[in-house]
Order: structure tokens, then C-alpha cells, then sequence
């Protein structure tokens, strides 16, 4: 299959309709609406959202029930974004070669336009009209996911961490999300416990080798593409796989996760070649 | 009934089950867990929380089935505070006479212990096991709810508004929360299409009037009491109730709401009691 055009058509699928979702509610102050669209407008590989309809469509399901799953995984990410960027966290002025969200918008707007995507999503999910579903995003989300991996993203500035405390704190802050967007789609799906349980250990991995990829990117990739500056870690003292491990050593841990990955879908028909695909774009890819 | 007593039996019991549902997650990040904490026991009234469970008593209801609703609208209302006390937004050093959040913990902790509350708000919500419930708690809270609400509240700050437009930011920023503590409570209580329809006219009223009696007291109250400046809204140029009516006038409107949500309930027993004597102290209150 050809993985580039499946990301390409899904990608566009999901732009469509996080624009549509939000533009159905009628009621939402106009300066709110165009910071939480600004910041969804503003690129991304839609990973997330991706991977929750690769992995129904995995298990046989089809894309249209997933669909309100899918934005909501990515609208969670984008609200961690605009509040990652804020002065108090990581101060970033750019964003994917834009000017960030409080940059446009003030940090008042955007603290409320992060707030705004993080409540939406939840009105997103209950159309998914699967509890489970809501409460693994929630708990992928929350304090003991997601928000509080932020924390310790926050805390770590500056101190140098071992292997095993960098790896606690990518769990946390990208890992939980990117395995619930696999395991949720799965469930939307109607997937038997069996393949659950193969989809999560598929999640963690390629969660996992998402991340050291990210940091292998910031050591090595072109500022042009990226939209952010090279090097940005190092500067920020972040503990980094490169920066511990080395960068030959850091490839091939991505790597390894891949293939592990993607050995964990052995029993699965061609239905689950676009998780295969995705697997090897995330070590792949240039941004 | 002794109005005092109820409010002072239920705030107890709802303290203690917001400090348990938080103590049952042991892989929230201490210093998070710590700023969650810290401004969940800051005190408040618990207004949402016991009118959610005064509604389901209303309705022939129990107080166990309410309370990961109760709970998780008092975190709802907790984590807007946090976001509204940041030097982005209200810039206030104290609420409740301790200091704010960000003053203790820093700006970063203090958005993601607001951002931490609310998703666990959802994670609870989903215990309710009420759909209907966790959507329509999600719409009151997001950026057609509570947070559009607060980018009204914030564009408006300096500007003259009409006593519509003022209505109008207080719909969106405090009443729909406050209407669906009501709704929220009598649909897990069991309450039927004509009850729910009756409680949403209390809730919508006694929302308004308990804002304007907000107002009034940020002109009239004790600094002691109120644990905040008195006139802090004048100084920071805030349109309010009694800068546009006059302080009569603003009482005699919350008293005429009042008088209207307790009529309201008319065709209900002595069960939604607790109900009208929410009502009533709403205007008498002394903080």
C-alpha cells in the first residue's frame, strides 16, 4: 500500500471534519473560535486522529463512527500544545513556522482556547457513544496521563534524567494518548480482547519510537521543515534519547521499537497494513 | 428545615469524597496532586455540587449515585477559578482569603492543576454512567458554556455594557454551569420530562440571582468574610448589577428570581425543600 496517500487522504478527511464539528456550534464566541481554529488550522500530521481509523479499520471497523474519536484525540493534542507553548511552560514563539497561539492571540484567549478544545473534545466523544471510550481518553488525558506528564516535562527542565525517568515521563506526556487513539479506534471498531490487547502493546511501541524520533529530529532535522528552531532541546536543557544514548544508539532503539511493532500485527489480514505503514513512516519521516 | 444545617452536612460529605475520588489516582505527579489539592480545599460554598444533589433528592433521588456529578462539577468550577485568577486573565493574588494558585505552585502548575481538574471532572462523570449527563455537562462547560464565557468576560473588562449584554456573559460564564448542576442531579435522580423541564427554570433563575448577589456583595460585603477586596470589580472597571441599576434595584431583582425559582416548584414535595432553601440563601448570604 501506498502509506503517503493513505496519511494524505485521511489527513484531509479529519481537516474537514475538526472544522466542520466546531463550525456546528453556533454559540461559541467569535475571538474563541478563531484561536481554537487557528491553532487546529495550523498543520500537523494528524497522528493521532490516523491511528484511531487505521486501528478500526484494522478490526473491521469503518471510518465514520471513529470520526468524532479521531478529532477529539487531535483536538486533545492541539489544546496541549497551545498551553505547552505559554511563557509559563516552554515559551516557544513558533509553532510548525507559525507565530504561536498566545503570540496572535494574547495568553488570556489562549489559556481559554486550550480550555475550550480540551471540553469540546469531550462533547466530541460523547457522540462516540461509547463510555468505555470516553473514560480511557479522559484518563489518557488527565492527571495521571497526559497533563501530568506535562508537569514532569516541566519539572525536568534542567535536570538531568536516567533512561528510565525520560522514558516515565514520555509515557505520560505523549505515550498514553497516542495508545488510547489505537486502542479507543479499536474499540469503536468492535475489536475482541485478543486483538486489544495486540493493539495495545502496537501503541506503546510506536509511542515510544514517535518520541525518540521527535527528539532525533530536533538534534538533526531542517529548521524549514520542522518550523521550529534545530537544536531548540539542547538549549532548553531537555534531556533528550539522543543526548543520553547517543544518536546511532537512539535510531536504533526507534527502529527496534518499529519492528517490534509491527511484529506485534502478525495475525492480522492487509486490513492492518496502514498501522504497518504508519509504524515505518514514524521512524521515516522528515518533520 | 434548617437550610444552614443541610448546606453545612453536604459540604462535608462532599469534601470528602472530592479528596477520596483524587486519593484513589496514585499516579498523579506529586506537586501536581498537591496544587489540585490545594485549591480544592481552599474552601467555597459547594453550591453546584449540593444543588445537583439537592435536585436528585428533589426527585425522590439518593445522594451516592449524584456524587461523581457533584463532584466533578465543583472540579469544573475549581479549575475556572485557577484559570481566572492567572496574571493573563483576572491577575487576582487572593481568593478566599489565601493566596491564588499561581502564587504558590508558579504560572505552569497552575494551568495544568486547572487543566488536571478538568479532565478528571470527565473521568468521574463517566462513573455516573449517564451519557446524556457527561454531554451535557461538557456543552456548559466549553466554548459555547463556561469557557466562552470567560473570553466574554475578558473582551468586556473596561467596556460599558448594557444590562443584556452583561446578562448575557453571566449566562455563558456562570449560569449554564449552575443550570446543569440542577439538571445534571435530577436526571441521575430519575426525574421526568416535566420535573426536568421545571428544575431548568429553577436553575436558569437561581443562576442569574446568584450572580447578581455576587455583585452586590463585591460592593457591600466585608473583606473578612468575603476572603477578597470589596470594590475590586469597580477598580478593575467591570461592568456588574449594581454599577447599571443601582444597589436597590439589584437586590430587588434578586429577590424577584429567587421568588420565581421557588414558585417554580410548586407542583414539588417537601422533598425539594433543601431546593427553595438554596434558593433563599442564595440572596441572604454574607459570602
Amino acid at each position: 500500500m501506498n502509506i503517503e496517500q493513505y496519511l494524505a487522504e485521511n489527513k484531509a478527511k479529519i481537516d474537514a471534519s475538526l472544522l466542520r464539528y466546531l463550525s456546528e456550534d453556533a454559540a461559541i464566541p467569535k475571538i474563541l473560535r478563531e484561536a481554537m481554529e487557528y491553532s487546529l488550522k495550523a498543520g500537523g500530521k494528524r497522528i493521532r486522529p490516523i491511528l484511531a481509523v487505521a486501528s478500526a479499520q484494522a478490526v473491521g471497523g469503518t471510518i465514520e463512527p471513529v470520526m468524532p474519536l479521531a478529532c477529539a484525540l487531535e483536538m486533545i493534542h492541539t489544546f496541549s500544545l497551545i498551553h505547552d507553548d505559554l511563557p509559563a511552560m516552554d515559551d516557544d514563539d513558533f509553532r510548525r513556522g507559525l507565530p504561536t497561539n498566545h503570540k496572535v492571540f494574547g495568553e488570556g484567549v489562549a489559556v481559554l482556547a486550550g480550555d475550550g478544545l480540551l471540553s469540546f473534545a469531550f462533547e466530541l466523544l460523547c457522540r462516540g457513544e461509547c463510555l468505555e471510550v470516553i473514560r480511557d481518553v479522559a484518563q489518557a488525558t488527565g492527571p495521571s496521563g497526559m497533563v501530568g506528564g506535562q508537569v514532569l516535562d516541566l519539572k525536568a527542565e534542567g535536570v538531568a534524567l536516567t533512561v528510565e525517568a525520560l522514558e516515565n515521563v514520555h509515557r505520560f506526556k505523549t505515550g498514553r494518548l497516542i495508545s488510547v487513539s489505537v486502542t479507543g479506534g479499536a474499540k469503536i471498531g468492535g475489536a475482541d480482547a485478543a486483538q486489544l490487547e495486540t493493539l495495545k502493546s502496537y501503541g506503546d511501541k510506536i509511542g515510544l519510537a514517535f518520541q525518540i524520533a521527535d527528539d532525533i529530529l530536533n538534534v538533526e532535522g531542517d529548521a524549514k521543515t520542522l518550523g521550529k528552531s534545530v537544536g531548540s532541546d539542547a538549549k532548553n536543557c531537555k534531556s533528550t534519547y539522543p543526548a543520553l544514548l547517543g544518536l546511532q544508539a537512539s535510531k536504533a532503539k526507534a527502529r527496534e521499537l518499529v519492528s517490534e511493532a509491527i511484529a506485534a500485527l502478525d495475525g492480522f489480514t492487509a486490513a492492518a497494513d496502514p498501522l504497518r505503514g504508519i509504524a515505518e513512516y514514524v521512524v521515516l519521516r522528515k518533520n
